[in-house]
């Protein structure tokens, strides 16, 4: 019996929000494997906004994804047929595994997709958010990149998305005040009421600006910056001077359609210490990974995902994104039976 | 006799390069010193470019000059009067002098206004250029702010300047490969056959960005910063990952008709540190200028000052930092007689 494979590929590059249009949904049959080969079926795709850079033809940290090319995507799945001894069927294993029901891997590439433990002792979804790529970037930001002491004030923007809702939690675990910045009054309420920030700037109210000077009296000691543009450069505008900022992410102008222009002179004006960050660049993550789980049996951490289902609506799903319409981690759930 | 103290005031803010009707030229005599107070001859005047940015009202890391305020200015005086214990006629004093001839300086304030040995060893203008402030912001950026290493390559933008010229020298004492950027073909020759840089890309010429490409095959380690921009996008292309960006300035942007627009991007993509900073805050510099001197002594930093007549032309001689014309550390002679 062959099985289908769907596969999602990029078939021009989006403008603005991403359309159903912009891919071409494929069926094609799976081929025998070769020797080496592993087949992995996707269970759960991580939805990261940095999705949406990867389809621009612009310069970027990896090559963008070409035209016709599977889009690509990390996740998680399983290995269930092998004809290689690094894997065994039932494997879980996580890495780039793209907008598709199955691909077949190469032990040469063994490396980029390790092994999860077979029991990982939290829900699958949490192993691409708060337990995963997204919490270990919150870690390796406020730890290394811009490190955040006890007292000191701590901004995080899309403070409601998988890395910010983690770092601002991070931030109150190490003793800092804690302001998130987030689009919408009921997203605000959770970061303070349920995530245990200390205030929370609503950027979509009228006097969001104001808000944000009251919330940070003493001025900003680090700002963990995932957005860019004007509430990046309202965040800069009211950081202290050698403050300290962890580059994550600019999602402002990620669908390139943002008006806001940038503007490097606040980095001298307040002497800043500007670092920008991948957290592909950490290799050994396991110091990371148990300080997490930790925190989340603890009850210190809360861990919040969102899982869809249904392959063939991941552009639908990767807009919530950018959309402001979601919260915690957002993952996208192929095989319905994970 | 009373004398006559000429006072270049902020008439209103300039647009683009500077205009004689930009200021008010003032003459009004001197009154009696008060207990505590010192009259001070006004030698020399540094033209900065971060004078143009204090004739803006915009955020910066000193209040704007106010409409009808002497335009302030660093620069080197005499005392020619005193009622101070702490000051004695005759004394040379720097700090802010102001485009006058002559200023008032009470007691209260005489730490911002430090003495110079009474005979320095080097000319007057040095103590502004090369063995003074531009001097030390070069020494602090590369051993403090983006420590630079032997075998690393170092780009200087705005390289033939009274900073730039000086950093890209520090680099080569330090055994990087040394890059520097100017304007015009004449610039760049004086920096490679007179300064010693490895290579110099000049930015007029219509292939200047591959022109910088070639000079960094090993892409760019230390961005030593003064210009921001075109010139800023395309070294920072050029960055290794963890490359590390000294922030010293932006001129491109000074005279608020830059049409270029910034983008943090790049500090993810290239993984930089950028971290801005400015001279004033290293308040003890004696180690800098000891070895700054040292190697002026030695040859091995050569020190370049032009130096103009003229308190009433200050604005126009100010526009030469801006219009290319200049080289080295640009001085303003107010004394006839220093």
């Amino acid at each position: 019996m062959s099985m289908i494979n769907r596969q999602l590929r990029l078939k021009h590059r989006p403008e603005g929000l991403v359309k159903r249009e912009d891919f071409d949904l494929v069926r094609e049959p799976i081929g025998e494997l070769q020797p080496g080969e592993v087949l992995v079926r996707v269970l759960y795709i991580s939805m990261d906004p940095t999705n949406r850079v990867w389809m621009r033809d612009i310069p970027q940290y990896m090559p963008p994804v070409a035209i016709g090319e599977v889009m690509r995507a990390g996740g998680i799945g399983r290995v269930v047929r092998s004809r290689s001894a690094h894997f065994n069927e039932g494997d879980l294993v996580h890495g780039l595994v793209g907008w598709q029901d199955y691909l077949v891997i190469h032990e040469s590439a063994a490396a980029a997709y390790p092994r999860l433990p077979a029991d990982p002792g939290v829900p699958l979804p949490r192993l691409l958010g708060a337990c995963g790529t997204s919490g270990v970037t919150a870690y390796y930001g406020l730890t290394d990149i811009a490190p955040v002491e006890a007292g000191e004030t701590l901004v995080v923007s899309a403070a409601a998305g998988s890395v910010g809702s983690v770092a601002g939690q991070i931030g109150k675990i190490m003793g800092a005040r804690v302001v998130g910045i987030a689009g919408g009054a009921e997203k605000c309420r959770h970061l303070v009421d349920r995530l245990g920030f200390d205030a929370a700037v609503d950027y979509k109210s009228h006097d969001w600006k104001q808000a944000l000077k009251d919330a940070t009296p003493g001025g900003v000691h680090v700002d963990f910056e995932n957005v860019g543009g004007d509430i990046m450069k309202a965040v800069m505008a009211r950081m202290v001077l050698g403050g300290r900022v962890a580059m994550c992410g600019l999602i402002s102008g990620y669908t390139g359609t943002s008006k806001a222009s940038d503007d490097f002179s606040v980095i001298i004006v307040r002497r800043l210490v500007v670092r920008g960050f991948l957290v592909f660049d950490y290799k050994k993550t396991a110091q990371a990974l148990r300080a997490l789980s930790g925190w989340v049996r603890e009850g210190k951490l809360k861990a919040e995902e969102t899982v869809v289902d249904g392959l063939e609506d991941a552009p639908l799903v990767l807009n919530r994104l950018f959309d402001g319409s979601h919260t915690g981690k957002l993952v996208l759930r192929v095989d319905p039976q994970a």
